[in-house]
């Protein structure tokens, strides 16, 4: 859930950059389109020039005016002045792939952590992919195990950026695999929904519901309907048993409302019954 | 469900045929231990002498003295007598992977087929791993795109080789990304139960119930509790959108009633309470 003005743009990696570029261009519209102030962050990456540099070259080809990166080295830089100003400034801030506790160590707690906060509840589009779509919960994935069975010790999970709360997000989510580490995430924490996000696929959060672009699908994970787990007994990298798990997938266009825990039927039905006739 | 005597030994592929050998050995030992007769069937691979020769090896060194493979390269191998004769003497079949529509092509209506059916109502043992897994059941998948979301037409289903009812199998599961294949899959059929199998881990079914052993997880997808999908209103290839599946995880040691469609609940906390203490 979000009580933010903004919207969240979670995207699963992978996004298409050299044809439509459907997400991408959704976020930019949603950021107030030609007019949109664009910040790209790439403090997730290693790589942060070729990083910024692509994503410069594509927002410009969207059409997007006002665009700048900024990356993030150490904490100091995060509470650079001419970055404060440029996220005061801006209608929406992406940010890059790469190590998810990347962002969180070099931006939790600065200047320019608040800062897009209050922006974003005053109405700033935030948007991220890959690692940029982990940190936005408030308990993150850090790393874990692909194709693999559930198991305990398999993933590893640390604080988020806390922009969106009850849920924790797994990204790359059929291609690489991960349903396994994400069933052992919400094992450990069934009050939170997981969201497997396929690559070039995103949910856009508005307050308590989110929609599904994109190319693949989501599927979400509900734990709160367990009817059994062994988690309590388990000694370390222990096989789990899991017992009733509740699991939808949404492709595009289909509804989700975060705080009743359910797709959003009637709407979907109604979208199904227009695309027949 | 299966009405048979004999038990199934049902395997998600590339089981341990190095080390304990935990699989093999359980098969070995339902069909009778130092006295089982075994015959292992290669029709589904087309490297039958390398395949026959590395079970044939196995089972040796697990102690089966009257162990002999049998291939089909053709619908005439398929009636051969003295085939007819081992299996009618067989404590327990072993069919290897490979590719399983050659196992319904060319078993399917002969002698042998009789003969499998026959012998395994009396009671003897019928194992398959992989493509030898997938044939079991009235329904299987051919073949399918992996690490995807759930969507129409990635999966090709056909008829199987009738030895349980009730549930469309695959294997692989964790180690390959199937489960968007199986949903997709079970998504057509909600009626039939999908058991997604791992590598070196099966199940032995026992009328309507089986337990898990190996070193992963069984993953049960229950479609019958779907709340909505898109299924009808799909064109080919399109994204399944699938509300309210249910999910069970069950590693070794667990049960499932396939009747009821649920984990066996009591026995499993029974064994957890005695593993406590």
């Amino acid at each position: 859930m979000s009580n933010s003005r903004g919207k969240l743009v979670v995207i699963g990696g992978a996004e298409d950059k050299q044809g439509e570029c459907l997400i991408l261009r959704e976020f930019v519209r949603l950021a107030g389109g030609s007019n949109a102030r664009i910040v790209v962050i790439t403090v997730a990456t290693e790589l942060p020039l070729e990083v910024g540099a692509q994503y410069l070259e594509v927002f410009d080809r969207i059409g997007v005016e006002d665009v700048r990166t900024f990356d993030v080295s150490n904490r100091e830089n995060a509470n650079a002045a001419s970055a404060a100003k440029a996220i005061e400034q801006a209608t929406g801030v992406f940010f890059t792939g790469g190590d998810q506790v990347r962002i969180t160590n070099l931006l939790g707690g600065t200047k320019i952590d608040m800062i897009l906060h209050k922006r974003h509840e005053e109405g700033m589009i935030l948007a991220g992919t890959s690692a940029g779509a982990s940190m936005m919960s408030n308990t993150m994935i850090i790393e874990g195990v692909p194709e693999t069975n559930p198991r305990l010790g398999i993933v590893e999970m640390g604080p988020g950026m806390e922009f969106i709360s009850g849920v924790v997000i797994d990204q790359h989510f059929a291609q690489r695999g991960r349903i396994g580490r994400l069933l052992s995430a919400v094992a450990q924490y069934p009050h939170h929904l997981g969201l497997g996000i396929d690559e070039n696929t995103a949910v856009v959060v508005d307050g308590n519901e989110f929609e599904v672009i994109g190319s693949g699908a989501v599927t979400i994970i509900d734990a709160g309907s367990l009817i059994y787990s062994n988690f309590a007994e388990l000694h370390k990298n222990g096989d789990l048993a899991l017992f009733g798990v509740k699991l939808h997938v949404l492709p595009s266009d289909y509804r989700f409302d975060l705080q009743n825990r359910a797709p959003v039927l009637q709407q979907n039905l109604n979208k199904a019954e227009k695309t027949r006739s």
